[in-house]
């Protein structure tokens, strides 16, 4: 419900500014990777360590939630346009590689692990 | 809810497989950047026009459905461990896009729309 | 050797700067993902077409050409820090594929086409 | 020279498999986003000192050199259909930068330090 109302309000806030047309899954995947370039900056210059410290300082901590809005506001309106729910499908994802990644196999390592 | 409920899941996955070392903010980030390069990847050479019938073949729908998810799944461990709210975030982002792009100026113009 | 000296200008903007401490590959590569992510921003809006005038327009003209040398710049100093000779490194690579996509079967075909 | 052969060697490539149709700017800079995303997978679990000795191992040495190349083709080929001079539009660019950031100013700092 509260993701479909997020959908909702990204596909009503695109119509009445008559942006659909720009919204094809094509622009919609470029843009994606936009944000995901802007969030890359706040965090390409900081060691690890200083990444997760980034919250502490207000400026940076809402310029990372702004980011992460953005990303996510590109990624509902990428499925929304595609007809993919977005919640299954991660739901399904994550049973899938449950099953991919045993614990006892995974555990501590990232060798094998190029995607969640 | 079901938000919350996928971010538990994500975490738990990562936690029994001692994965948690690997998730700091700077990784994820870099992960979410691999994931949007996989999504880019299966609609680079399409039209516009065929990229929104890419729902239509069920090994492509395939594939793009897994890549959305696995972006989703990345985002969502990345505002779990910075703890961000990303549904708030994203709600509190389109109220301020609602003031900052007004709906007569806007109408049908991609020219300033840089971000959503 | 125009290309060397590319890199040598990096190089040395960089050590004057005492900035070489901020450029290990990891952040280079998250540097080179932000500058695409930009070049992506100019273009995602765009038909194909439009993409294909780009240059007409001297504002544009010169965004595009900004952002492109940005992206080259990060490319150059991470091969520059691992030691990878970006010349011959594509002058192979390129030979490789000449011998995988043969041109008779990889005529007019993006279907195999995921890389280069 | 050296650029300007790799430019034409990969021209050559896209033309005689008829993949010129394919390579309008907006697909290069998608399909340079990609192989981006490729480098970054390589990457992104390494802290900032293991990536700073990805090229001890062979095999990783290898994949390393191969997306440097592969993201090197794209940039390459995205400026030649553009018909932009990457190697003096770079020149241009530190140019520029050397003179945007000052030595004694930009010392040892990452704060202002967004872009190249």
């Amino acid at each position: 419900m509260e993701v479909e109302e997020l959908v909702e309000r990204l596909r009503s806030f695109a119509q009445v500014r008559d942006w659909e047309q720009f919204h094809n899954p094509k622009n919609l995947v470029m843009a994606l990777t936009g944000e995901v370039g802007e969030l890359a900056e706040l965090f390409q210059w900081l060691t690890p360590a200083e990444s997760a410290r980034v919250m502490d300082d207000p400026g940076s901590a809402e310029r990372v939630r702004h980011e992460i809005a953005d990303v996510l506001a590109y990624l509902l309106r990428l499925a929304d346009v595609l007809q993919v729910d977005v919640v299954s499908a991660l739901a399904d994802k994550i049973t899938v590689n449950e099953a991919k990644y045993p614990v006892d196999l995974a555990r501590g390592s990232a060798a094998k692990y190029d995607q969640l």
